[in-house]
């Protein structure tokens, strides 16, 4: 998601100090479109503005509108976010998701109302999809840079993931007859050094591959153990020696 | 991922208000289990009380502890965040799949540093995994308790699109501080077989422990591997004799 096609548009904020706050969660994550639907006053005043500190550009950047219907009319794909989880309502993710495809071409808007109130009926009609922040029923409410901060989150994350799919559990794990060939040689060093039975070594060996299966060695991983696995078998074969020869 | 498996761990937060603020994002992700590690003053007092607004409980329920190592050590999984992209680093997501995993039986523990200078070294050598929320490099830096809220949106996620009757990886992960006893087994055995180097054990050994923890290994597991050690110290004490006294 092209972050220049995504618009973040508050309505009748309640307080500057959270525009400023929202500003700031924007430019965490890379946003910087902003529209303020009928602030209580504009620009806002030096002691809020601090709130937005180091993001001062998305702030004086921001655009003022009369009306929701004017802020998102230049919009392809428009949003609201909702405190209540509605019937087909969507996930943050899932409006990433599909922000992503849409907005290729267009540019989406996510709307966040009062924080007291939420948004009127009109204004819910001027957006096509509700989109619901999933927080626990016992605290539910977020305030508005929290919730600017988690939709600008996975809008992000759908950006930096996009077009490669999920990615592999780690790009660097050793194969498995790598692995192998370390156990072979920690085998025959816990051998040298007295440690796994000569009648049934390979008992205790399958409760070490498990375990390192398990963790998935790096091939790095796999080269530390071989050199653990050749210094334990020299200090086995010279302390397991009749002690006439060492 | 049962909230009550995961544990929120504050290092050293740098101001009162800010463990609120967290207790708060905490509470909105349905998370109660809070440790703070070297409060400068504890209980906090009444004026930064107010930040943690109806997440009074989880404040009040947090437990206070003289060092990190005290706070995980009876978790099975311990991941730091980081507010550097690390080489190999999970990201948020990551983190909740694999919590998810690991968190069946035992608890998960995730760390968060002083907010301006982050966690020691000896700190970050007791974590698992490294994780950082990737936000955008031009405003790279998040408040405690957004990143708090983050990684909960993340943790909580994981839970509701998990069905819970899944069953977990594995029954009987070892709790970090079994893994430490073991671990600091397997340190003095393999500096007796010359495989550390006696100036700077510590950065494999760090290596050992990530490879291990990626695995969770199981109380067995980590027996065989203090059994394991004391063979290896054994004969790394007689090889590294001089000859002569051999």
């Amino acid at each position: 998601v092209d972050p220049e096609r995504i618009a973040i548009v508050l309505v009748r904020p309640s307080r500057a100090a959270n525009v400023a706050a929202a500003c700031r969660a924007m430019k965490n994550m890379g946003l910087s479109r902003l529209w303020v639907v009928e602030p209580k006053r504009w620009p806002i005043e030096r002691e809020d503005r601090c709130l937005a500190y180091g993001a001062w550009d998305v702030l004086d950047a921001a655009r003022v509108a009369a009306s929701l219907a004017e802020a998102v009319s230049g919009s392809t794909f428009v949003a609201a976010t909702s405190g209540r989880a509605a019937a087909g309502g969507w996930s943050p993710r899932r409006l990433a998701a599909e922000a992503a495809q849409r907005a290729g071409t267009g540019t989406a808007s996510v709307v966040f109302g009062p924080e007291a109130s939420g948004l009127l009926r009109e204004e819910l009609d001027l957006c096509h999809e509700l989109v619901h922040i999933p927080t626990d029923p016992a605290q539910p409410s977020l305030n508005l840079a929290q919730a600017v901060l988690l939709i600008g989150y996975e809008l992000r994350l759908a950006r930096l993931e996009r077009p490669s799919s999920e990615p592999p559990r780690r790009a660097d794990a050793a194969a498995a007859g790598e692995l192998e060939r370390s156990l072979g040689e920690l085998r025959a060093a816990l051998l040298d050094v007295g440690y796994l039975d000569p009648s049934n070594p390979d008992r205790i060996l399958t409760e070490l591959r498990r375990l390192l299966a398990r963790a998935g060695p790096t091939p790095r991983e796999l080269t530390l153990l071989r050199g653990l696995a050749r210094q334990v078998s020299w200090a086995g074969r010279i302390a397991r020696r009749p002690a006439g020869t060492r």
